[in-house]
């Protein structure tokens, strides 16, 4: 029996277009990114990739990119489940930076690392600063478990459990599962489904809008590795451009 | 032990624009329906009546109300949970028809029965016609119990159990609910609540868009009996205006 995994990265952001690192910061999506939302509904119902039920992160642009495409799609009534573990990376202090004024201050050596070394953190948030989640009542039970900082590596960490306990089981009871999620969350995914090497992840980007689709096998392994999107020719220009962010 | 329930009928959509029975017809909201849902999400921030969990209906209406209602309230991150025993009365073969027309050509008892006796359905539908939704993928578990046309009566029956199975659990745990429904799934609800007769129903509108609060003790009967709109004036008027619809 094959399974279907429809991902979805959230469009832009008001941050995005600003050009701020944003993490774990709840910004709403921008006009171009409602739109994007729009288009990726429209992918979803045009190839008949309808899913039986959603998954997504706890902030903002990856809920309103799922509404919105669900709505177009006519799903906007599938079962929802929510869970910080499909969250974008946390960013630590770097959230709420202007990504350009960054790279300039610490210079490219540095400023890489942070956005791509798989194993290396920006430093921690303060508690209790403007662009910190510590007090934020969706992360109340968290705990220890509740992040001030993250690289990759870590974010792969916290996300698999969740693959494990919540969207396999739903694949496996055969349901098409969409996950509305974020470019470094959906990168840790597609690291496990397609076994990406912690070097090798660090070229790979997820462009916004456009659903990514795999077709899974008994073994929830793609029987299309990379996985198949839904607009191959948007998804290779919005990758390029992702690729460019912070230049 | 007390507990908190709110209430929010959806804001007007297009077939409620337009004077048509709408029922299980998945209409949108219209422009006044997105700013009122918009009013609700601020009320709820005002009041600090922060839901911990939604339950909406299977109808687009109802969903969109919800979403807008608390992406302005700062809430969009909660669980959410959806079922048909949330929705409207099913309005039978007055679904897509005039209001208006329907009271010429059936006469004002008639019609009058169709829209306010707590037993007395109307016609049923035609499977496979127009506004049945019969093939729709939503209901398509439903089997024996999709019905075809409903009177209030029905509706209290098939939501009943939904209360105590989905709902009271909830507030059990001492969430703060917000259900998010239609006129005549809302008076069913309130009916229960309330302790309300078959006759004196009939005289029961709820207003769209403003949140009706319930404080309710350990047995789950409200402190406040007839609940709390958060919104009194807006409400008083509101109520007038539904209970003059169809004239």
């Amino acid at each position: 029996m094959t399974s279907t995994l429809v991902l979805l990265r959230h469009g832009e952001s008001t941050w995005n277009a600003e050009n701020l690192f944003t993490g774990w910061v709840d910004v709403p999506l921008s006009d171009k990114g409602q739109a994007e939302a729009k288009r990726g509904g429209e992918l979803l119902r045009e190839a008949g990739a309808l899913p039986d039920v959603l998954h997504t992160s706890l902030l903002r642009r990856a809920i309103s990119t799922a509404n919105i495409a669900l709505d177009v799609a006519d799903r906007h009534w599938i079962p929802v489940k929510r869970d910080w573990r499909l969250n974008e990376r946390h960013y630590g202090a770097l959230q709420g930076k202007n990504k350009k004024q960054t790279l300039e201050a610490y210079g490219e050596e540095q400023f890489m690392l942070w956005r791509r070394s798989y194993d290396t953190p920006p430093p921690e948030i303060e508690l209790g600063s403007e662009f910190s989640q510590d007090t934020d009542p969706r992360y109340a039970d968290l705990g220890a478990e509740m992040p001030r900082t993250e690289c990759l590596k870590d974010v792969v960490a916290r996300l698999l459990p969740y693959w494990e306990s919540a969207i396999v089981p739903d694949l496996k009871a055969g349901k098409t599962v969409l996950v509305a999620a974020h470019g470094n969350s959906l990168r840790a995914l597609v690291k496990h489904l397609d076994g990406i090497s912690d070097e090798k992840i660090a070229g790979l980007n997820i462009p916004t809008g456009i659903p990514l689709r795999y077709d899974l096998d008994e073994n929830f392994a793609p029987i299309n590795p990379g996985g198949t999107y839904l607009d191959p020719e948007a998804a290779a220009e919005a990758a390029a451009a992702v690729a460019n962010q912070g230049r």
